[in-house]
């Protein structure tokens, strides 16, 4: 009954082996190699189109990096109140963007609305040097609220950020949760619908350690390789990576997997919401739960050896909870087993004295 | 018969099997696992004394890092003309250090020498605020030149520096090799010998990506884990960072790998100072042998398939190179084979047209 | 009828004539001349307590150089909403801080309530890496809203940064204002009140340009001056800023001067409240006065030759202006005349068509 | 006899007069009052073409920022080895950079050689990701030898420059002594000669405080106002460095000091040639004299109250200096009167007991 995050889990066989079979020989460094080169391949593949593939080490990384590539002095990023990249990772993007700002938007289901996005924008005129200049737009897929926007939504954002000239960055740490639970492509759920750049992990869906940034427009990433290389992330067995992707994307093992995570995560959503006195927040779209349960059957549950967390509710539940009530994430991931589900329900469910 | 890069190799078996065995299991995120714990535990035996240890994705990163934890306004670091950090991580260490300047002094044989080292420190006298403040020293062992400090030129470089008030960093990519070179132990090899901190790399000598920050004073530790989390350099999946190093540290499976890597460079370095017209310019302390070949050689050589990159020979070769020569640099490694070694001499030896 | 700004106004004749006397000689450069020594002295005296002083070109400078002696990676410094560091000066403290993020916390009157700012600070616990750390707390004096927080005001908030290990930032591009309309000491509305650094604003009373920053602990100015220098904020000719500063502390000019302004803008805000329709949205404690006001009377005006702001009314006043109102900023400056005021409220006063 | 620098010496008297009379009026402030539009227009007259000004608070500053128009990830910007940028700004280039690297080159009377640039831009080849990538050119003018490059020389230099792709900066902190000193327009000496941005310097020669940053093609200023305003340089009263330049460049009365000061620096050195004994460095183009002179002479001026600075020789003189001898640097300026001079060379030239 691990619910803790999708990045508690270990890696899928499948990419554990293709880790193992690279370790075997020799190739050049630094991503010069043909796994390399063959992966990038399978990225163009997967995305309908000619893609710019850069691979990273972690996704606070592969955020703040692609964030960096359009920095400007005074530069403004737009992006949801509860953004990973707001509240997750330590001001990397901040830094990297050499004292970007990040302009925090409320908005309903982790999501931004096009109006409040394009009223934040005015407030940074061409005009007015003082308050500095809006730099690029953000959204994550899923959200921090466990939704995921639907590519007419995007489109939406997209088409305020592009019209006042800014960028659509997508943080896509569970991307692949995103448009396994949208039934969409890939294409539609990124630069079909506006996204210039994604940040693309695999870590929390199977992988070791594998982040990938992806301009849809190879001429935008330009300059792009002195970004990562001067931050460190230029790995040099650039190929164990190309590894974890090569058998993450193959076949579609990486959709197989964040399919069967969100099945797990609605097969829990939908058993919790039968309990009497608990509270699914939202339905999720992906593999994250959010919920309000009793603190006796919490006690429970901690004894019975669930492992989760406890989550701030603001944003995610309409009524404030009473006094007797926490609220929690649950998080499934590739390896989540049915009767974990069934257990943690189970045990959620007992009647509580 | 891959003598490019020790980075272009895969990973030691014992390694590989490691981070396999891990991926099987869930456990917490961000190195809050008994994996990691064990691993802290098992650098604190190698050093035999109590040290602060920090994974990062990348050599840069160690170093890059290490150095910003000690950054100044105007801060400048003295570090080899040569100097990995100067040469090869695009700006990096001066990023990171929000601006840092790297002040490089020539040397023989790849070393700072202690006097040149506080003639160069003088030039920035406390009360010249124009030209910068001293921050901290930086060495590589081994050295870009092969060669490795002994214990007591590091003790003559750390006394100049912390008179100075300065920290001394040492760069230890290939610091295994060192280790097995030197025939020391590796407390004696940084921390004894007055290494403050020490980028302790693992990629190199047989592990797929890791690598270690390691203050030798937890102390002066304090802060560090903003550092890393904000250049994004913390793995959420750090405990397959810590597998590699479990496996690398146990049983000296490390220094049994550069040893191997060591005894090769010497052997092909013997035996390349055999051959008529071949100079071995230097010693090799390590797993690097740098040679000047006669550009026939070097042609049949790349014809039968050996992989090697020329070199520049400033500094490393005394007299200039007639114009029928070439400088090369020949790197062996953890999985190098003898009968490598021997068909390269053999190759390199047939004589001339 | 110049409303506008106190900084559109020149530079008193006094201050004046202390530059032009300063142009004739020669002296030492970069500060360390007898005029400067002497007005570092002005200062001790001012402030009752030895201080460590550094002259910067912008307020904008020494709110930014104030809070980089304080940064640290992903660091947060907290401060009002409408701060002047969070809303007009162009990321500068970010920048300054190596990717600094303010935290913005709303309050009534421009003001921060100790409450809110413990909240706030609460948000990131000291083991939490991923969300940052905090670094500073930094309040305007006089507030974005002309407010002046009293000492006991100060000393609340200052208990709750220091509790919390922070060192608490006053900007005080309005000092004089503020001293003079609280009626205290500058010692009292700075240091004694718990104030840590000062950014000491000559500018807007009667300077060219003349900033300061002020550690009230001169141990924690310790490496400013390299900040300083390398923002390229270290004047060559840094006797010129002494000079202003000579005549603008001499005989307490500045207090005489601001309360003067002070004297104008409570004569400007007692009458437009007596104007039918107009309403002043807070008390003025120094010299700047919110209001609201119809719209044929600000036609009126503009045809008379006034010059002031429309300003958004958002925490000034609590309804919602009618669609025949503007809000409007009024600042009244060292050089503002009685009549000025007058010819403004006459104008306004006139019976709208 | 007050040698030790130009920032040491006042302002001139109409300098002083344009700054007083601007001081009694108003205007609004950042820089949109008329009086710094027709200071703009004459940047325009004295170049002979459009041309971008921004003003700012320091030589450091115009340089800093300059470079930071053009910095890249893992930038090297290309200069002498004892520029101002790379010896006395504390870093500050490498600060706006973002971490720039100053790549320094040698060249004898303080000038770079088109061949040595050309050779230290080659060491960082397109596809090296690892060493960086270039950025800029960075000449003074004066040198710190206290030379002028001709027109040629620069031309030669820009087309090294340009043809890598990289803008020429030029620090002009003395470039009115460069411009009257090479009997050239100020175009010859700029933008006509291939120079892309101009640090302008009033300060050293006859200002209190003015230093300009001037784009030859304002299309390549696109931006930079965010990048001055982010610096804390953007004046709020603006309008007082313009009425320092408007006096300065109105009549040529910047050229006519400069003019002066180096017939004063010509005499200097003619005279000292003179002196048995004494040695003159290299012929001045502007208003620096470098001179050998004994250690009884520095005795005796020192006692007759000669101000001046010990510097160092290298470079700028060929034979080694005895140990009786001393080098220093005489700097004359604006106000430096023709018996000063003499004086001086009489002190020198009496007889050594």
């Amino acid at each position: 009954m691990i619910f803790a995050s999708d990045n508690w889990m270990g890696a899928s066989d499948r990419v554990a082996a293709a880790l193992v079979e690279a370790a075997a020989g020799h190739a050049p460094a630094y991503g010069n190699d043909p796994l390399t080169a063959s992966v990038e391949a399978a990225f163009t593949r997967v995305f309908e189109r000619e893609v710019a593939v850069f691979f990273v080490a972690t996704g606070t990384a592969a955020n703040a990096l692609s964030l960096a590539q359009f920095a400007k002095p005074g530069g403004v990023v737009f992006c949801h109140r509860d953004a990973h990249i707001a509240v997750d990772e330590c001001g990397a993007p901040e830094f990297f963007g050499g004292g970007s700002r990040l302009h925090r938007i409320d908005g309903p289901g982790g999501k931004l609305l096009p109006a409040d996005l394009a009223a934040a924008i005015a407030a940074y005129p061409a005009e007015a040097i003082h308050h500095g200049q809006p730099a690029a737009v953000s959204i994550s897929q899923l959200t921090e609220a466990g939704t995921a926007y639907a590519p007419a939504e995007i489109a939406a954002l997209a088409a305020v950020a592009h019209a006042a000239g800014l960028p659509l960055h997508m943080d896509g740490a569970r991307f692949g949760n995103a448009v396994a639970g949208l039934g969409v492509t890939p294409a539609e759920a990124s630069w079909r619908s506006g996204v210039d750049v994604l940040s693309f992990g695999g870590s929390k869906n199977g992988c070791f350690a594998a982040e990938a940034v992806i301009f849809f427009d190879p001429a935008r990433a330009r300059g792009f390789e002195f970004h990562r290389k001067r931050a460190g992330q230029l790995f040099s067995k650039s190929r164990f990576v190309s590894a974890q992707f090569s058998a993450y994307l193959e076949g579609d093992h990486w959709l197989a997997m964040a399919t069967h995570a969100n099945a797990m995560a609605r097969r829990l959503a939908a058993s919790i919401a039968a309990v009497a006195g608990a509270v699914v927040a939202l339905r999720p779209d992906g593999n994250e739960v959010f919920a309000a349960i009793s603190k006796a059957a919490d006690a429970r549950l901690r004894e019975a050896g669930a492992v989760y967390y406890e989550w701030p509710p603001a944003g995610l539940i309409a009524a404030p909870l009473d006094n007797e009530m926490i609220f929690v994430r649950l998080v499934t991931s590739f390896r989540t087993q049915p009767d974990e589900v069934d257990r943690f329900v189970q045990t959620l469910s007992a009647i509580d004295a």
